[in-house]
């Protein structure tokens, strides 16, 4: 069997403005990165704006577990099926981050037959979007401390700075550090720390912006710190927010890249899924729009968290309204819910099975209080077995859902017309009546009951005293009418990553609220979530290399 | 009068593409990066190898003071007139780095009606090759802190770790830092501290590489360490040097601009010019002399710094023969080397003009002691008296060199073509016989007495006990056989950056040795050497924007 790397340079790929010619763009609507990649310019948006939308397909998941579900790899190879079928489909991704690819993992740019390309340069530096994301971040950053150093006129207080420095790369050395020694000279001295760039605020303000203005004002509205009489600082107040902008300039604007069938795909913007939203960007998502018939997108984590996020955060601040949702879910995930440890799971068990469908079942029920037609997914995988994927599709009819196999990765979109055959019946034959799941008018502590009794299942929230003193300073400064952005395990429904399926009589515990005030969420912890990943005993870049005639070896 | 960012807004550019088939360069040939910007493949050095070099020029200057010399001016406006007298001249420059556009000084991008365009691109992320060595860098001190923290097989002695971390911005909080707090999880404690990117010892290996397995190469020789017995500790110890070669795998490729006269410009890789040799690529140079007949240059800092790293370590790596070198000058520096203070420069003082003027007579005797032919030339200000450009001229004249007036930042093209024709006829008159001023194969010792005597007129040099106990260390080693890189002041000849003019009976001191020994040069410093700039109190990022619309405000 290939790997995805050979399958990748192996693929037949056309030049980027022949892709931007399926899209009806010209050449001044791009500016190339090389032949297969270019950035699309905004006055596209401009250009368009009287354009009826395309229909808008939101890929999520069940709760992922080690067995891995392939939400990326469907995303892709649904929107090679509706390719093949005829219609003028574009995909809209998340772009990975260069710093985890060096680590244990690599990108995310789908897999066997459904993957976007060119995957080596996806994954490594792109065209540049991260990099400007890191600078911003970082001027900021500097311009705090030496702010303090120059007299610190806004009386910023060392012990109160929230905004971090980033870096793309996966270093727990610079997860805490102390910065300013040296003397009088060098500032003065502070604790302070590194995160990865995906989790800066500048890159979930980036995916939720509209327009550079609105980027400009986001970016200058981030509360950075608080004064020594515990009043909030924002940036704006560094008059910074226009350097900032300019250093924006060029990653506002989407890329655009095909899939290995020739498929558009938009690939902008990728935030971190527990602190922040997870979601490609607005701008890239209203664009595609504009450009496709139908676009077909995803958001991360499962869809507890990440369909949750898409829809109450980007969809509400894009103004967006999805036509239809696709759930994937995998006979061995749906039977590692079920109990079925990983080694196991090539064997056959429809027990364990019926067991672990609840999950899926339950993030069905979701999405419903969503108002948003439903369809799911079967993601098939070598061992799975023909009485297995009977027993989820009749699970599925029971329920009313419509359910389709997809084999995208072995077929890229040949495997994927069942599901897009469905798809489509979807969005011709079904209505969208799309509202988020709560007001934002409503308080911190009912956004947060909401989510956790709508959506996860519990019976109620513990908040922790130190998140209810947060809270209450977020409301004493009228910072509390935001969206709720929920950093929680991935793995369960619950706030423990060990209970899969679908828990019940269970509570969440809110243990930290911290804002981000420039994007414009709150965002509400329930542990520790690592922001600076670090590198493994052998990390994945010792195997890599590049040889004079350009061939890339280790990449995945 | 126009500033220069009005200037470079109002230009006249032609599609990047155009340039290129200027220089007969087909679409296979380069790489677009927006329509204004392309990289150039390495396989054009591969498919003309067999053709003829054309002239190299080198542009330098007097030793640099307060009143501006305007040397990257003169370098591109030079090129526009040969360009003007029908010749195929093409520029190679190096690129600048990011952060300090946020801080005081602006880019280096020439001047008037002679810079690169666009000129707020390449003064921001350009291509992404900064961004591209700061990730090669960070994953390599990534990986130093990751074997300590796995377990420290190669023993190494965490107190003497020599690479440092970079970050492309002015943040003097970084200078001195404590990394790995928090416990085990996050790894050993140590002292670390951030560099400017430039600074990086992967930006001098960029510009001092061949090919991507020389690159490859002198990556994996980096002395990053030594280990806890006192031996060397190198990169390649870490199998690291596959993947920053991945990383850099774009960042090699010259980048191909224009002038304000759409003259072809080449800009490519731009170390410090202290603690590194300060010039552009040798791969950069190279694939210049293959595209063009003339090809004019420049090094940082003044000549005796400047000039004598091009020549004795870019020349020596790259197999480069130098035919010309233009030495800029002008009133107003070279009576302030006659002691005339900044704010006096305005009147004209032949006296004065008289003493500083021994400046310029020691850098052009130097250049004759390589053995190529030198003409100087007279960079005009607005308040230059004709009498005091009469006076340099006729100076010039007894000494038997060459000298040309140049208006190249008012006129452009059109004010260099005196200079363009002084140039021409030396090129095809007068025969160089470069060789370096020092063998490497001689002790260190000797090297630094070489450069000290012959080039800043030092009667010796001062090793202090610490540098000899380094230099034996390196001999101990076998890593002194090695070209040498003077990080000295560049306002004067001597050491002191007070002695202007020329300086007589002085000694130089050196402090420290060091080694880049994958960039392959040992640094001797004079002193310390700031290798990360802090931002003023006012930063020039306060007044910089971007307004939706795309107008760029405050950039310079």
């Amino acid at each position: 069997m290939k790997s995805d790397i050979q399958i990748a340079q192996e693929a037949n790929m056309e030049h980027i403005t022949k892709i931007a010619k399926k899209l009806n763009l010209t050449e001044d609507d791009i500016e190339q990165y090389g032949k297969y990649k270019c950035k699309l310019s905004l006055d596209i948006l401009e250009k368009n704006k009287d354009k009826k939308n395309g229909k808008l397909v939101l890929v999520t998941a069940i709760n992922p577990t080690p067995a891995g579900e392939g939400k990326s790899t469907v995303t892709v190879g649904l929107g090679q099926a509706l390719c093949k079928m005829g219609k003028n489909s574009v995909i809209a991704l998340r772009e990975p981050s260069l710093g985890p690819v060096f680590g244990i993992k690599g990108g995310a740019a789908g897999g066997g037959y459904s993957q976007v390309v060119p995957m080596e340069d996806i994954n490594l530096h792109f065209t540049g979007d991260m990099h400007a994301i890191t600078s911003a971040n970082n001027l900021l950053a500097a311009a705090i401390d030496n702010h303090i150093h120059q007299g610190n006129t806004l009386r910023i207080d060392s012990r109160r700075i929230l905004f971090k420095r980033v870096m793309d790369m996966n270093d727990r050395a610079l997860r805490n550090i102390v910065v300013g020694l040296g003397g009088k000279l060098n500032g003065f001295l502070r604790e302070d720390g590194f995160m990865i760039t995906v989790a800066s605020e500048i890159m979930a303000i980036l995916c939720l912006s509209n327009s550079l203005s609105d980027l400009k004002e986001r970016m200058g509205n981030i509360l950075i710190a608080y004064d020594l009489d515990g009043n909030p600082v924002y940036a704006k107040q560094l008059d910074i927010q226009g350097a900032m902008a300019l250093l924006m300039k060029d990653a506002i604007k989407p890329n655009l890249v095909q899939t290995l069938e020739n498929t558009p795909a938009i690939i902008h913007g990728g935030p971190f899924a527990n602190i922040a939203h997870g979601c490609n960007s607005i701008i890239a998502t209203k664009m595609a729009l504009k450009l496709g018939d139908i676009v077909v997108t995803e958001a991360g984590f499962g869809a507890d968290l990440g369909a949750e996020k898409f829809l109450d955060i980007k969809c509400r601040y894009g103004g967006l309204e999805p036509n239809c949702v696709v759930i994937v879910a995998t006979v061995r995930a749906l039977k590692n819910h079920g109990g079925v440890s990983k080694d196991m799971l090539n064997e056959p068990d429809v027990e364990a099975l019926s067991n672990g469908i609840e999950n899926l079942e339950k993030q069905i029920e979701n999405i419903k209080k969503y108002n948003v037609p439903v369809v799911v997914a079967i993601n098939k995988f070598v061992n799975d077995s023909e009485e297995e994927i009977e027993f989820i599709k009749s699970y599925c009819n029971k329920l009313g859902v419509k359910v389709a196999l997809s084999d995208v990765w072995a077929k890229g979109g040949e495997g994927g017309i069942e599901l897009g055959e469905v798809v489509c019946d979807l969005l011709e034959n079904e209505e969208s009546n799309f509202k988020p799941i709560y007001e934002i008018e409503s308080s911190i502590e009912d956004k947060i009951n909401t989510i956790a009794k709508e959506i996860y299942g519990a019976k109620g929230v513990i908040f922790t005293p130190n998140a209810k003193k947060q809270i209450e300073e977020l409301e004493k400064f009228n910072l509390d009418k935001l969206p709720i952005c929920m950093a929680k395990t991935q793995y369960s429904l619950s706030d423990n990553p060990m209970l899969k399926g679908r828990p019940r009589d269970f509570e969440i515990t809110v243990r930290e609220v911290r804002i981000s005030n420039g994007a414009g969420f709150i965002v509400a912890l329930n542990g520790d979530i690592m922001t600076m990943p670090g590198l493994p005993k052998v990390p994945a870049a010792n195997k890599m290399d590049i040889l004079d005639g350009g061939e890339i070896l280790g990449l995945f």
